[in-house]
């Protein structure tokens, strides 16, 4: 008999199955099939959005921003939920250190917690996939437009003198870190740089923690757009527009500060 | 007795173990435990790029460009290797769709293939780590500079017309959108738009597999690399230069075309 994943999931009740594995003891083991593992969203309990960031903080000291973000978040569920959280390989997020494999794209902070969000509250349907996205979203546009970091960690990991706030413009690593740059006056590779991602880190997870938090209470709703400015791009470029000739909900100023001479004047 | 973790999956020696659910019969289970997933890199097998493409393309028209590439990877593994690929929710990488949560940034096709490339090939130690980021890296590198799409589906599952081939330049959803826009003079919502992003991911999975394929008999080496003229760049903007303001390995061309007039001659 072949069971859909809903039925097998629904048989399973999301309780863990113990299993008794030779020469290691009676231990709890994860009830995904070979098929199939458990379909998303996977449940969420209320997180402690101190404990969560102290926790990125310290996944970052270990192995980078895009792990202590998704750690931050995974490891909360984990010790509360348990299975399935406990079979995700956390380790896997490390990829999207310096905004991906070191390429100096996308931020990891926001790579880790837009992943711990989708796992969360997300899912193949329309409807808990746009929930997800609108969150995510939020979290970015919160981290384009605030001073950051606000975390002070009880004990620096990296650098421990003053590490001053800035705002990013954007969700991109490399244009976060240079404006840090500009505004510390500290270079893109001292330990003051790292010690600040590590506390931005801290604070993505803080963020997204009270995100989920309250999408989690039903009373999650936006508290960040898209600058107005950006906006007025998007009606010219995005999708519904005249030309239509991009996609994107991201800060154009940025990178698009120039428009040359052929572009209309932008009011 | 506390195991460590390597100790553990030692004992278990990669093997699923046989568990009998209630009400759903006997049934491969996961050997994960409570307390952790298996270590990177997880097991490959040599897989078919034309198969695997196939997969993606399929994917991509099921939950996007992230999905469709992830899946494109993990599901020939899940076939050939069992668990633990089995055990992963592949529906997590629906995120990464449109540059991640629609926002157009890292486009979702790079992003999903990175993960594929770092559970199989990367891990916490930085040997494999720094082995993984290589791949990842020449992979963006590849595709910053290849005329795609390059796959033709044997049935098409958006738009049945010609798709013509573009650089992307960049591994930025919008900016890759946008140039391919400019040379098919279709809008970045058409359906021949979605098409090309659906094919595009089947070539970065192709291309993916490949290159753990290579790695996989030890036979990785770098096929691509930064253009000379970004290298100029960072020549005096990243890591050890005098200025040492920014990180990244992309292209800067797309974005900083215009360099005021206070910058230097570059040559």
């Amino acid at each position: 008999m072949e069971l859909t994943r809903r039925e097998l999931l629904g048989s399973l009740g999301g309780l863990a199955i113990g299993a008794a594995i030779g020469g290691v003891g009676t231990r709890q083991v994860f009830g995904a099939t070979k098929e199939e593992a458990p379909a998303l969203p996977w449940p969420y309990k209320k997180l402690d959005p101190k404990a969560a960031a102290a926790a990125a903080y310290e996944g970052y000291g270990k192995a980078g921003c895009c792990y202590g973000a998704f750690l931050g978040v995974i490891d909360g569920l984990a010790k509360k939920v348990g299975a399935p959280y406990t079979t995700i390989p956390t380790e896997l997020w490390i990829v999207g250190e310096g905004g991906m494999a070191g390429t100096g794209n996308l931020c990891g902070a926001l790579n880790g917690a837009a992943y711990a969000i989708f796992l969360t509250a997300g899912g193949m349907e329309k409807e808990k996939r746009e929930e997800a996205f609108a969150i995510i979203q939020d979290l970015f546009h919160w981290y384009e437009q605030t001073k950051l970091p606000i975390y002070t960690p009880k004990k620096a990991i990296l650098y421990d003198g003053k590490i001053v706030k800035s705002i990013s413009g954007s969700t991109l690593c490399h244009v976060s870190v240079t404006n840090w740059c500009k505004v510390s006056g500290f270079k893109s590779f001292s330990a003051a740089r790292s010690e600040r991602c590590g506390r931005l880190t801290a604070d993505v997870v803080a963020h997204t923690v009270e995100l989920l938090n309250k999408d989690f209470a039903g009373a999650f709703k936006r508290g960040f757009a898209l600058s107005a400015a950006a906006q007025g791009c998007r009606d010219c470029h995005d999708k519904g527009s005249e030309l239509e000739n991009t996609r994107g909900i991201m800060e154009c100023g940025q990178c698009h500060f120039n428009l040359g001479t052929k572009h209309p004047e932008v009011k």
